[in-house]
């Protein structure tokens, strides 16, 4: 008789939460009780779940005590406004929103670092972390050894869907209106994201550097081990629905061997290698799937000491839910 | 009395060279006669000049020897066919599809160093750098003895009309398509373009760069004089009409100074500074404008010797027809 579980999904209505219950039930993931969380605005609704159709409750009104695992996956002020009630209640988490510091709450991709729960203990509160550093971690992870990594450059170009429903809506409602000529009122975005580019995603700091780009870098060199590597971030916001890209850059320490490099993202982990004269898009390869699509491998131009690579992801399937729900697994098998 | 010039303008229906002749008429350029020319398809249409209807003539019948200078606006098998007829008739010539060799033909970006033009012999021969070399060396020219510049590192996120009219004509018609919900049957790109990024343009070289990534970087090391520089260059395709949008870091030798940096950018030529908290973006700010915009201007997360930045531009205009006229205006006023 195996174990199962009572599990929570905060921001199950939302365009991750959605996500990661239908993931619960594809991968038979051992959920005794399941509990959709949201805000008063949805609870009353109904998301199916193996067959039924389960209620939406608001958050507020839950009680922690009856789960083991939390996911919360509703933004930053929910999980600063709940997860210390969880936690109390003796709910363990993985948090997707980044509002938990990563001493408190370690950063987990399996692929890239599954030895970090060794040592954390009850209730476990961890950190999924953002999509972007899900994509580069699954394709560092292997390299960083024989690389020697020294230095990180890295231009997301993300997709709307990064910011949620909202994120969707807009960049659908914007398309429409210019191709139909009429004039543009730009309401979620600052301005026009159809058919542009927006150089950052959040505000940027007293420094120039926003929120989620410091996040990002944080979260590789914890996912790497390596706290003193040096990451140079820029997330801009495309006009793509699903599917993040990323251009990389890496400095390394000795000149790259580009076979062994090629052989180790050949085998490694939730990533698939585009092979050479091909390349990933988000839209084309990404969406959709579970791994994280890499191509475009080469040396710099000037310098035997530098790897370019091109990194596709769908950021709400691999980059959130599904590495939510690994995380997840990991934790029931070795620690719940 | 001043002099004027009998010129020609090869590509003159196309994006680049449409634009070309609106400049003209629009700086005033001191033209005598102006020959229109195109591929046999499109000779005998007409296009509007200073008031009057001027005709297109196929470029493979045209007596070079008639023009002082000509604009090569019509991709690099044109020029490769016709640069030399031209030269051997005595016409001076400006090259935007990158056909001839940088010593040869050497680059031209009059902010950055107009001083090319010394020491070169009659006819002119030129070439008006691709639309990423001229942003860049607008806006690191003014910083590179500051900077002491060492490692370039740049995603280029270019518009489809980096590929004329056909790139221009097939975005929009996917898009149309998709919102439609109609499957989608890609023609000019080898796969959807619409709501994705495709990671290169143009098919890579056996070392994984593409013709137009080796270009940029040879460009810029030409433009800014300095031939050991090291450049990364990745150039992406993004679902934008027209505006180019790159993503910028430079490795320098001392600690940035910041407010230095912002002071140069504030008063380089052609150059517009994005102020703190604000950000550029392409469709927003640059296109159908005469300058190069440049904002997110910060030291590197992990280093004080590190710049970042965002730089848009409109590709057509400034990146391409503005910047050969403006070459055209240097040449005439010193040396033809
Ligand atoms: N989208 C991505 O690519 C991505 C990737 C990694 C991490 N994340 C993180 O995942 C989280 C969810 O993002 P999303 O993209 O799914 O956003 P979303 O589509 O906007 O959904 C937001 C979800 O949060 C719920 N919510 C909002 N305010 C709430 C409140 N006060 N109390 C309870 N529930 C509330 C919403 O419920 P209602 O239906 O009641 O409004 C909805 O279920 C965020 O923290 C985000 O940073 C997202
Ligand atoms: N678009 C940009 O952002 C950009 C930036 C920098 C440099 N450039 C360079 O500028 C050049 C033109 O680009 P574009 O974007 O304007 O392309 P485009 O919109 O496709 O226009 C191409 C032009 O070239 C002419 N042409 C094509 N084949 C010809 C032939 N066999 N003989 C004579 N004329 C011919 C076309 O004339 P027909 O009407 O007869 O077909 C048309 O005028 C290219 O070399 C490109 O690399 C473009």
């Amino acid at each position: 008789m195996s174990q199962s579980f009572d599990i929570a999904v905060i921001g199950a209505t939302g365009t991750v939460g959605e996500t990661l219950v239908q993931l619960l039930e594809e991968r038979d993931f051992p959920v005794d009780s399941l509990y959709l969380l949201a805000s008063s605005e949805s609870a009353g609704s109904s998301l199916p779940f193996k067959g039924r159709n389960l209620r939406v409750r608001d958050v507020a009104d839950f009680d922690f005590s009856q789960v083991t695992l939390a996911f919360f996956a509703a933004g930053e002020a929910v999980t600063r406004s709940f997860a210390e009630r969880a936690q109390v209640a003796g709910c363990s988490l993985i948090d997707l929103s980044g509002a938990l510091t990563l001493d408190k709450a370690p950063c987990l991709v399996p692929e890239a670092n599954a030895g970090a729960l060794q040592g954390l203990t009850r209730p476990y509160s961890l950190t999924s972390p953002s999509a972007s550093a899900v994509a580069l971690a699954c394709v560092l992870a292997p390299l960083a050894n024989q690389l020697g990594l020294r230095h990180v450059t890295v231009t997301a170009c993300l997709a709307v869907s990064s910011l949620g429903r909202q994120g969707v809506k807009e960049l659908a409602r914007q398309t429409a209106e210019l191709l139909n000529a009429r004039p543009l009122v730009s309401r979620f975005f600052d301005r026009q994201i159809a058919f542009n580019l927006l150089a950052q995603s959040g505000d940027p700091d007293s420094e120039g550097h926003a929120a989620l780009e410091r996040r990002m870098a944080a979260e590789i060199k914890q996912l790497l081990g390596q706290p003193a590597l040096s990451v140079a971030a820029t997330c801009a916001l495309a006009p793509v629905f699903f599917g993040d890209s990323f251009s990389v850059s890496l400095q390394v320490e000795g000149d790259v061997d580009l076979p062994a490099v090629l052989e180790l993202l050949r085998t490694a982990p939730g990533v698939e290698l585009v092979e050479e004269g091909d390349y990933p898009t988000a839209v084309g390869d990404a969406v959709g799937q579970d791994a994280i699509y890499v191509g475009r491998v080469r040396r710099g131009i000037d310098g035997p000491r530098e790897l370019n690579l091109w990194i596709a992801s769908d950021n709400v399937r691999k980059g959130a839910a599904l590495n939510a729900v690994q995380s997840a697994e990991l934790l029931i098998k070795h620690y719940l």
